[in-house]
């Protein structure tokens, strides 16, 4: 073999690798962006107070868990998570929930979402509440879609 | 083939079958204690202060997060979270933490643990700091082990 055809093989082998380098950080980005939309999905499905948009971004099973501001126990299982939410609905007539650059990190067909989401909400008697809620969100890829398997939100010291 | 033989095949199958799912179970109820020690691990760790512990219990890479009681904003990244628990060991020359009855749910080479931790501190002037902490605590198979890739850990209302 000629020194000009190593040469232009090594050539092409570097080309094919910086190829599926960028291909796979491209996938990679495609994959962080979807999460995202699922995260901001979440966030919209709670603000809107829209418990069948919720079921539609969740795994429903029996080892699904949350915990929530208040909470002093993990709630498990999909009727108790599915619950809990319906019972923030009913104490907040209007409430807004949304997380500014979420951490993302994708670990097989699991992801970590995290960040810090601005929660206001209006309670039945009007008064207005306002925190900062630290927050955790993991999800689970079924088929092409990611889906929230674990959320925890907390509150920030003011 | 004689019925008999058909009858005896199938119940071989089916004895098979239970022997798997069976060792399947217990192979799952291994991974979970072995998640269940990884965990309590950490909050011995924390409890004695022990930055040396926390290193070999951590994924020590740049996408590795935190948020605790106080955070306001994401940790990102080991010199940070690393930092961020030196910072408490320094404000709290006493320190207990403490989940009992965590939830584990793994999920490939992830695993979600979470609970409510019992956090019990001395501050530096002798106050006395007690709060339930909702936790959440991310884990990822490395080899035979499992290390923290993400911890949130809050402050329940009293």
């Amino acid at each position: 073999m000629s020194a000009i055809r190593v040469i232009h093989r090594a050539g092409f082998a570097a080309a094919l690798f910086v190829f599926m380098q960028s291909s796979s950080f491209s996938e990679n980005n495609a994959e962080i962006g979807r999460l995202e939309a699922a995260n901001a999905a979440f966030d919209t499905a709670l603000s809107h107070r829209d418990l069948g948009a919720l079921d539609a971004l969740c795994i429903q099973d029996a080892a699904v868990t949350a915990l929530h501001p208040p909470s002093k126990a993990v709630i498990v299982g999909w009727p108790a998570v599915r619950k809990s939410w319906e019972g923030a609905f009913a104490n907040f007539p209007e409430m807004s929930v949304q997380m500014k650059n979420p951490q993302v990190r994708i670990l097989g067909s699991t992801a970590i979402v995290t960040g810090v989401e601005a929660f206001r909400g209006k309670r039945l008697n009007g008064d207005i509440v306002e925190f900062l809620a630290p927050t955790t969100n993991v999800y689970e890829k079924r088929g092409e879609q990611w889906l929230l398997v674990h959320h925890h939100a907390g509150r920030a010291p003011q």
